[in-house]
């Protein structure tokens, strides 16, 4: 299997992350992250992914998975779930399943235009610096926040975020979530998500964003 | 079974779509779309949803539906991929089931923004106007005509999204392209999208989103 993958991407991390757990090998192939204008590539397309993703993924989004088989397959989450089905990562009840997914969307409409946009401005932009971009940090950490309080009111009362059990749930928010104070977010006055994340970066087969 | 709906939102109108199709009945309890700001709610979250909302969805978002055992779940793709399981609009093969996702994940984070963005700030903004709000719709233009060239493409070839069959996959990008040009968007360059949107608005138990 091939992974199209950039290494400061939390999204390529959850894939990478699930892999690890399940013992699965796959190729790494490398796709810069930032381009020539000093643009974080998760935070716009870029046409010198065409040539390479095109015929892939329309998005021309990494991360982007090529099966054995050659069929191709993206979207990270859509990733997560295809390699979890019938494993411990996904519950086998169906409406336990459907509640790992509305985590699943909520990290991709309220959690990672934030969260992961914050840090890439922060921990990755080498763009023009000043207001403008001050401006778009801090109305990212507005938002960003809003969503850290709405997981640390979930996690005050569960160790995990569904089904009492690590799932794919907490592999796709966990990877932007740990990456939150190098974006500037402060989480001390979010101890369930503090206490969470040590308890994911403690499963059997972890391995950090970095390796 | 509840539905916390919201007329305007196509997001709401993903579901009552898909269950129109299944010939299930839901009881709608109608959340206003847009406050006394004048901002729509699918923009930013607020606060008068806590009472509403809190216990059922932790982001606070409509659609949020209540199960007649009293379970709620959220997300208007997880939603649709819950009761598509087991239908028609599900396709049995995990690869396909793993593609479908690929573009619910895709409409959440390459789609909605842009295209849902620019609809309900042309649309339903009854908020002050002027040149930041001009910018902030081209902008959200920009983005969005990438997302319907990138459908274009894909349908150039192809009666539906996937697998060669209506399944939530159309029903999900279908709820928002098809209001597109409610938001400035014209789609006279996009035959192919065009043709699409005919094929979806003609599958047996179609409802409109003024139903």
């Amino acid at each position: 299997m091939l992974l199209y993958n950039t290494q400061i991407s939390g999204n390529c991390y959850k894939v990478r992350l699930l892999l690890a757990h399940l013992g699965l090998e796959c190729e790494l192939h490398e796709v810069d992250a930032v381009d020539r204008t000093g643009m974080p590539k998760d935070v716009l397309d870029y046409s010198d992914r065409t040539e390479l993703l095109e015929a892939l993924n329309p998005a021309l989004r990494i991360p982007t998975v090529v099966l054995d088989d050659g069929r191709p397959l993206a979207e990270s989450n859509a990733i997560l779930h295809y390699f979890a089905e019938g494993t411990p990562f996904l519950p086998e009840d169906a409406f336990e399943r459907a509640k790992v997914l509305q985590w699943l969307f909520f990290e991709q409409s309220s959690h990672a235009p934030y969260i992961a946009g914050a840090y890439l401005l922060v921990a990755h932009w080498h763009g023009p610096t000043g207001p403008l971009l001050d401006a778009e940090i801090g109305a990212r950490h507005m938002r960003g926040y809003t969503a850290l309080q709405q997981m640390e009111q979930h996690l005050a009362t569960r160790r995990f975020l569904e089904g009492n059990q690590y799932t794919i749930a907490d592999i796709a928010l966990y990877a932007y979530t740990h990456l939150a104070p190098q974006g500037g977010f402060d989480l001390s006055g979010y101890p369930a998500t503090r206490a969470w994340l040590d308890r994911v970066a403690a499963q059997p087969g972890y391995i950090p964003i970095t390796s």
